[in-house]
């Protein structure tokens, strides 16, 4: 059986299963476990982590947080800083591991500067709740770091990405690595890169309802390798 | 430099500022962690997790989580289950993933039979709050598991020693595993089996500020073993 790609509502139903009585998690625990998933798969010691304003801004800062543990030096741009207290927390996290944060309102010159000594970057900007079209400050964010050359890493979903049709409007980040969350999404299929999953939290139960197929995690791995086998094409 | 040993006093504080205004980690957070740190110790597939009903026995259920995805069968063991919210939803997300809890009014006969068809004990009674005697139903649970002669991995510091002066009394249970949390307890200085230090999770200017010297992590590692050189004999 292949792995489910989940379309945009039902990735929501998931969440607010996992979240909800039934699961009985909070969303700190799930985001501790999604952010580890994302930093166990970088390779490279400098690491942008460019985060949006919502959930999937918080896996990346919980990402940048264990980057800085297993001894990377990643450096954390917002954009647009998320207003939740859990967001704001997380980061106070990072500020207390000294890892450097761009102000939301650095320059373009400022922002090439950084990626320029800049290995990789990690792409936690939309998530599977985005709606497009791109908005400020965003569509100039976007282009910036797909024009930088460097590495990108995405989470989830590339950002600027439709999380069902994939990048059919071509305003999307194109990563060389995806990291998708609990499962893959729709819009995921048509990405040609490496393809990990993350956030090893899915009770069988839970999978086996929604007949996710998931592949097996190895050891105590947070992370697993789609092979190419395992997406199927589209009709 | 040698890792330093806490006092209760010390730990206390360590987790309080993590928890507080500085650290800005949630229970949830740090929980999530240090119960990875715990199962990340496991080598044997029947695994009886033996809870107290504090945060002790909230990383034990977490570390039960972890254990069950990482491929382990564990059963979970709370004499007196706590009565926090985090405890209860800790402990639906295991009945969620289908792992099986004894009663809390387990006779002893059960509690035999489950010992005997398991190959390791979890022992997440008590943490470095404990305060002695020993009272029931716990005078009763902690001789019957140390007359099991089942392996032991205790968490943080062995259930029923004294938090600094370790097992004077003797009514402690001996593990072959410690699991230190954040950084060892002045109790643990007499252990004698394998030791291992957990809960990757202390910002680098805290260590500093409590002269922690804690040992490196490697890779992803949530945890790390202490070496004998690394425990300074007591005057």
């Amino acid at each position: 059986m292949s792995i489910r790609y989940l379309t945009a509502r039902l990735a929501q139903q998931i969440d607010e299963e996992l979240m909800g009585a039934w699961g009985a998690f909070s969303i700190d625990q799930l985001m501790e476990l999604a952010g580890l998933s994302c930093a166990q798969t970088e390779k490279y010691r400098r690491v942008l982590v460019c985060c949006g304003p919502g959930n999937q801004g918080g896996d990346g800062l919980v990402a940048a947080r264990h980057l800085r543990m297993f001894g990377y030096e990643p450096t954390i741009y917002m954009p647009k800083p998320g207003s939740k207290d859990i967001y704001k927390r997380l980061h106070k996290q990072c500020d207390n591991m000294k890892i450097k944060s761009l102000l939301p309102d650095a320059t373009i010159d400022e922002l090439r500067s950084t990626l320029s000594s800049t290995d990789v970057i990690l792409d936690a900007i939309f998530g599977f709740s985005f709606k497009g079209p791109v908005r400020a400050p965003f569509d100039e964010v976007l282009p910036l770091i797909s024009s930088s050359k460097k590495p990108i890493v995405s989470v989830d979903i590339p950002s600027g990405w439709n999380v069902e049709k994939g990048n059919e409007e071509g305003v999307g980040i194109v990563p060389d690595v995806l990291v998708s969350l609990t499962a893959p999404k729709e819009g995921a299929r048509s990405f040609k890169g490496r393809h990990f999953l993350g956030g090893r939290f899915v009770p069988k139960a839970m999978e086996e309802r929604f007949q996710l197929n998931l592949p097996e995690y190895l050891g105590t791995e947070q992370i697993v390798e789609l092979s190419q086998e395992q997406e199927p094409q589209r009709l």
